[in-house]
């Protein structure tokens, strides 16, 4: 088939009829699908069950180094969970502090704490006029929702196909000392399961920001998701990089296994330079006495190890690859060559980013809606949840089936096709 | 023995030779106790043991309602364990919200989101010159560590049998619009073992406060904890009696299972009227996704309801009780009458609070210290951890054995003596 924008009019009017006799068709078949969330699908989670036998009654409840994990204490974690978390973002267990059952809640935490108290020191943020973070787009909407829960002025920087644009960071970073931060993810982004590539972490290690508050908020929250043995995206270690290159303190780094054990009752972490744990635990020693050992010490006598974590994952890639592979059938075949959309083809991660053509996402968003696929919403994946050009949309493909994937999917271009049209015959 | 105050100068000089013929004997014994803070003893903890054993691979993961509590979702908890803890504080479970394992936490957020966010739409705090809290003293150090740690400006408020000094609590609440809270553990008071009496909280109820954002840090930590099956307190309910007096928005409840199941892994709750969760959880929607739904349900399967706790807290009290007495026991045969100090006799909680000669506190801690006895910090029940007179030291009896108790009592009622003597000899 021929590219719909060299199409005649006469074509597109003839290509609408049969498409929207289509859409009718597809409405009546009552489809109920949700590929809106990157939940963990049941299978993957029956996977983990046997992490509910690892410990009973009969269980020694005691750390390696004989601290109860029924008491209170050990407020930054037990040792054998801070070496599992670090083993699962490259960093010694030192600089990891291991916290409760959500890594979001650790990133809100940390920008909730430098509005207060600053960070290391430096003057705490709601006292200061304007604080920017930049965002790269498409992103992860429940960062850019942290950000602009405290009024944070949030920045598009365009994401390219090895990371941000980091000509545009550097400008923000190095000229403007109100931009504090940077959402990052770093390793199959949400939602373009784009990994950065050496060079983007260098230049991110090398930033020399004009703020000495300045982070990176490097949520590596797909650090093993990978989808194939065979083919799968490595990242440079953010924190050495950055103490290599003299700018020890300018990360924190963020982790969980919501996406390896449960989602609703994992573990998840923190790194940092020790200068910066430092001054976190001045605030963590009056917020908690301790978080959930027992479910860390639960959570480590299971995987032991970064081995028995990757052993794990390879089970998830299994189910997962399907599902994607389910998408990316539909969309090679039924879209190549039209010029209607763009998409991305992650080795790993919980996305596939689909671009369509400007001015069309929320439209193909609401369609698919009408016949019942449940897509995240147009907008999302910028801050505010303005999409300036309305064009990207996130797909999701862990939950539904590989069947109900296809189907949707199916659902999906034919929406895409409509919209596009339609949108062509209005222009 | 006659008053220490009625006897003359030689009496006080061959009495102190004794005592310190005795406390180098003492020293010579080496103890190494600890009774500085409020841990539950590994017995207490042996006890929920059987926790372990409510879910395992075999488990249904299902809460009542069909949610997979493994999976994303149920931001604000469970609904039975809103039930189970909603019942353990007499408040409906629509008024509850469940967080993760510790109330102190809770509490923390509660600050730090009036400090960012304000209070159901009130300025936030950090915009403001001048935020104040009231705090009942003696008192929890750990309540006065969050308002120091926000720079939030603590008045004492004295502490009567019946609870707080009201007259002065309506004065501050209703004259000055800075003051923003006040701590409170209404119920065997931490460290004093008072429990506040109906007319108190109905006059917490009734106050008018100058600020809009005024709320009441209603700590109800010891709730269930109850020394003795025939002597026990009973306080008002305090949501229902706010709304009584219109009220309805003026509290914040916080309570947890800390303990009750484990200190490190146990589920903590808070609650009050529904247009404060409303508020709540707009911010709570920005920072989890969920807590810890996995440990909610396993203590929902154990105890079931509020009758399956109180018969749990029968078998704590059985073992704290003997502590507790022991203490008393010889605090009563060794101090009674010689007018150097003065304690408290509660029915349940965690302490028992003692009041020394003024300038006193301080020297029986150390000497405590140097003999091998480890005592919370003289001051730590103050805000700042300044007791303005130096007289009261919070004893913790939980974690060591009754036997233990008994000999590090016999130690600290030899080190009052001795500081005593020794303050009325430098008068």
């Amino acid at each position: 088939m021929k590219p719909y924008k060299e199409m005649s009019k006469e074509e597109l009017v003839s290509l609408k009829a049969e498409l929207e006799k289509a859409f009718e068709d597809a409405k009546g078949k009552g489809l109920k699908l949700d590929m809106s969330r990157g939940k963990p699908t049941p299978a993957q989670l029956d996977m983990a069950m046997d992490i509910m036998d690892v410990l009973n009654s009969d269980s020694d409840m005691k750390t390696e180094a004989g601290i109860d994990c029924r008491n209170y204490g050990l407020m930054d974690g037990i040792p054998e969970a801070k070496q599992l978390m670090g083993e699962m973002m490259g960093v010694p267990a030192d600089n990891v502090l291991v916290y409760g059952n959500a890594s979001l809640s650790i990133m809100y935490d940390a920008v909730s704490r430098s509005m207060t108290h600053g960070v290391m020191g430096s003057t705490p943020w709601c006292k200061l006029d304007k604080v920017k973070f930049l965002c790269p787009v498409p992103g992860y909407d429940r960062h850019f929702k942290i950000t602009e829960h405290f009024g944070i002025e949030m920045i598009n920087i365009p994401m390219t196909p090895t990371g941000p644009d980091m000509d545009l960071v550097e400008k923000y970073v190095q000229e403007d000392a109100a931009v504090k931060g940077i959402w990052c993810v770093p390793k199959y982004s949400n939602p373009q399961g784009i990994s950065y590539s050496d060079e983007t972490v260098r230049r991110f290690a090398n930033l020399k920001p004009a703020a000495e508050d300045f982070r990176i908020y490097w949520d590596n929250a797909y650090v093993i998701h990978h989808l194939y043995d065979d083919k799968q995206d490595e990242i440079l270690e953010i924190l050495s990089e950055c103490e290599k290159a003299g700018n020890p303190d300018m990360v924190f780094e963020f982790c969980s296994t919501s996406k390896v054990s449960f989602a609703g009752g994992g573990i998840a972490a923190m790194a940092a330079s020790k200068a910066n744990l430092e001054f976190i635990k001045q605030s963590m020693t009056v917020q908690t006495i301790s978080y959930d050992k027992i479910n860390q010490l639960r959570h480590v006598r299971y995987f032991k190890n970064l081995d028995g974590m990757l052993a794990h994952m390879k089970k998830h890639a299994a189910i997962m690859r399907p599902k994607f592979e389910a998408v990316l059938e539909v969309l090679d075949k039924e879209l190549t060559g039209l010029g209607i959309g763009e998409w991305t083809r992650p080795l790993g991660g919980y996305f596939i980013s689909f671009d369509a053509m400007e001015g069309c996402a929320k439209a193909i968003v609401a369609k698919c809606k009408e016949a019942g696929v449940v897509l995240t919403g147009a907008g999302a994946t910028f801050p505010y949840g303005k999409d300036p050009k309305d064009s990207n949309i996130r797909i999701a493909p862990s939950f539904p089936t590989p069947e109900e994937m296809a189907a949707a999917t199916d659902l999906f271009v034919l929406c895409v096709k409509l919209v596009s049209v339609e949108k062509l015959l209005a222009a």
